[in-house]
């Protein structure tokens, strides 16, 4: 047998850096799902010994040195082995771009602030959380820095980068006019178009056995492999696991079935991703680090495009009725359409409708590179917080629960993920122009809960690629035009000003 | 700050390694209780990179340096210190006595013996598994062989040590021979007695909810902490997890509803054990490192001589009643106690009585020493332990599986294992005698369901002291006799030839 190569070895230490990533994410998983309230302090320390090791894996001198060497010798490699070296070089490069005592500082002043966080919710007062979050606002703030220096970028772009590689902040401000441009009409379009035609309300408490048995069906229409995977309950939706065995989970309301619903759906568009990377890569970088922005498009293709149409709809209201025993005027086409379709102005992001979600992204994006760039000091966060409300919904919130408070992202040092949501309402709505240019029966498919077709597309054109191409260099190979929002806006007014 | 000492430095390496340890065993959880069918493949790497850490953490030379300096300065430590130091030591001289080669290849020829088991099963013919497991039988061989050169031992009692440190085979054979001298008088006697009263058969089905809920009341009542543990299904019962987040799993047989029950009871054993040990001992080896046998006797203790025992039947009577909703003469307490102590000479290790179970266990350990001697060559082996089948019961079983393929013990590789289960019957009727003087009214306790007097003591006399001694030690100094078959005996001859 000859000695590996430079290449070869690389491929074999992520595939163990693979495998205890995979080990983590179960952790992750039992911890929302299985493990016993008391049993936090225990996970807690699994995770990080984990952590710990993962990061000796990307920061070990042994693999820049085979790093370097693979790179001098990438003519011998495939086009997606230089891919992969690409998206290891990656790795290394935002994983020893701190340095270990920043690390440290960080995940300390983190785990203080997370449970800060529950308490000044349960307060109702964001003061309790200040102190903690403007300590986590400054090491982010370094991070940033060291980030920035090592790969060359502006600072916030490489938190960016983080979480949606390719992807700079210049490229998101470029959507975000677009959206802004637009929004408020739209919005007010609407809204003025639903009035007086208010849906009625689902009467009825359901079982979650009985709103699970309903997921399961849809889900296997869908294609996700029920023996390499599971999909339980949790207090939000979200998709753990590797390919291979794949951990959904929704969470049901028992008062609104389509809650979990579609929930389910928005974690199946992910975890068909992950399942359909090809064989070869599933263990590399390149079949996993396709970004966030990425993932959340093809969770929003199912959730927003597929599940909140009308042929959706026709296809499930009799499963809906099976399993669920319901039946009346509330349980029409028509009426479950107009309560997926209900615009208002919450001002709670997780309860708001696909209309006026930007909005929530926008403020708090707004915030954030405020917040770093030390414009806007965190004593003063909650007061910018609702009057940013109170300038685009007229409306401020009743106490910071429902303001300041009502995400963990920043507490857990989370700067730069926000944006990753509307660049997946995008991406979503890009794709679905060209996945219908390609298929044209697709309502017609969809009313039959027929999904082969448009799964298949998604395969060939999106999951087969894995993180060989960034988010924008793969709208532009697939929809053959850069990422912008114009294929967003022409869905919105579509949908809510002409169909509904 | 002071610097740390090396004493310090190594509990820090070795709380490393429980983390790591925890998740794996929580890996290990998940694949027996939760984990799709299809994904077997995927937790084997996952758990092949994890064990791959752990020895690598053992293995390190400076860990090596690290116990040379604590030893030397031993004078500098507390008891439970020093003790804490002789564990490490114990943990890292096993895990570098096999050379990495041998360590991959038992690796292999395991995953490949454990296969073909599976299959030999379902072609009901050991010569499926026969040269795979030969194979196993030799690099065991040259484990035990490195073992014993490394720990200066008998190279059996290098195997046995690993599962029940400071055992050895002559103590083993001491209490085999004690036993075998009275054993077959017993099991006729009890046949005997037992004659013409046949139980009456429970009728009915009983669903895993319904049984499940039985078992966490008496569970509760234990003290089982289900906000630090839970309680799931699988296909044997077993306990993982860590003191802080314990998972104990039973099965239940919708026939048979004390099945499901003593199962729970045996894990409880264990489960309170390990959240029975000094908290700052938790993740340290002088906290888990007890040995098989220790947790055994644990574990029988309450399975046989609680669980099994008038008082106890007495006191769950009414709670069987209540939750599986069943009455009638096949319910009384004498028909429960007739059902629990019943002996037969079943051919069937797992489905055999108290009384007879040791029968099994010799029959392994001559196997596997004359197997492992080469006296035995393994082609010859389910003839020899057909014969050895009919000379103890003098009945043949009808087919391999009902013989040498009803265990997977050999081709996982665990030999030395199989005597931890009598040593922990001699332990727990041991400590039981010393329980009964000290607690004079323990029945009376259980009847009325109360069980903290019980666990008190075990809390202070066993789980307080973990592994600072050895399994003979600790019964020495708790009970003051050194670890025999006496009391093992008189309990057996009480309950099955006097009081039933």
């Amino acid at each position: 047998m000859p000695a590996a190569t430079p290449y070869q070895q690389l491929e074999q230490e992520f595939r163990r850096l693979h495998a205890l990533r995979g080990a983590l994410s179960l952790l992750r998983w039992d911890a929302a799902v299985m493990m016993p309230r008391g049993s936090a302090d225990v996970r807690g320390e699994q995770i990080a010994a984990l952590e710990t090791e993962c990061h000796a894996v990307l920061a070990s001198p042994r693999l820049s040195r085979l790093l370097e060497r693979a790179r001098a010798n990438e003519q011998g490699l495939e086009g997606w082995q230089r891919s992969n070296v690409r998206a290891m070089q990656r790795q290394r490069d935002h994983a020893i771009a701190m340095p270990p005592s920043l690390i440290a500082r960080l995940a300390k002043a983190v785990a203080r602030a997370e449970s800060l966080w529950f308490e000044a919710r349960r307060q109702g007062d964001f003061r309790v959380l200040a102190p903690a979050l403007d300590e986590v606002v400054k090491l982010v703030r370094d991070r940033a820095a060291h980030l920035g220096r090592h790969l060359q970028m502006d600072p916030y772009d490489a938190l960016l980068d983080a979480f949606a590689p390719g992807i700079q902040s210049a490229e998101f401000e470029t959507l975000l006019t677009a959206i802004s441009w637009r929004l408020p009409q739209l919005i007010d379009g609407a809204i003025e178009r639903q009035a007086g035609r208010a849906p009625q309300p689902f009467e009825g408490r359901f079982t979650a056995t009985r709103q699970r048995a309903l997921c399961v069906e849809v889900m296997k229409a869908m294609g996700f492999p029920f023996d390499r995977g599971r999909l339980d309950e949790s207090e939000r939706p979200f998709t753990e696991g590797v390919p291979g065995d794949i951990r959904v989970t929704t969470h049901f309301d028992p008062a609104d079935p389509f809650s979990g619903l579609l929930g389910a759906l928005h974690e199946t568009g992910q975890a068909l991703y992950d399942q359909g990377v090809p064989a070869q890569w599933r263990d590399q970088p390149v079949g996993r680090d396709r970004g966030l922005a990425l993932e959340e498009g093809l969770s929003l293709l199912l959730e927003m495009q597929v599940g909140r149409s009308p042929a959706f709809v026709a296809w499930i209201r009799p499963l809906v009725e099976k399993h669920l025993g319901v039946t009346g005027p509330a349980w029409t086409d028509d009426n479950i359409l107009l309560r997926l379709l209900r615009v208002r102005r919450s001002l709670v992001r997780v309860d708001a409708d696909e209309l006026t979600y930007p909005v929530h992204i926008m403020v708090r994006y707004d915030l954030e590179r405020q917040l770093l760039s030390g414009r806007l000091r965190v004593v003063d966060l909650a007061e910018a917080w609702n009057e940013a409300m109170q300038a685009r919904f007229g409306r401020r919130p009743d106490d910071d629960v429902q303001g300041v408070l009502q995400d963990m992202h920043w507490a857990v040092g989370s700067f730069g993920y926000f944006p990753t949501y509307l660049l997946g309402s995008s991406i979503a709505a890009q794709l679905w122009e060209s996945l219908r240019e390609d298929c044209p029966g697709l309502d017609e498919s969809i009313r039959r809960g027929e999904f082969s077709g448009l799964v298949s597309w998604l395969r060939e054109n999106v999951h087969a690629r894995g993180a060989s191409l960034t988010a924008p260099g793969l709208l532009q190979e697939v929809t053959r035009k850069p990422l912008t929002a114009a294929a967003w806006l022409r869905y919105v007014e579509r949908k809510y000003l002409e169909t509904l």
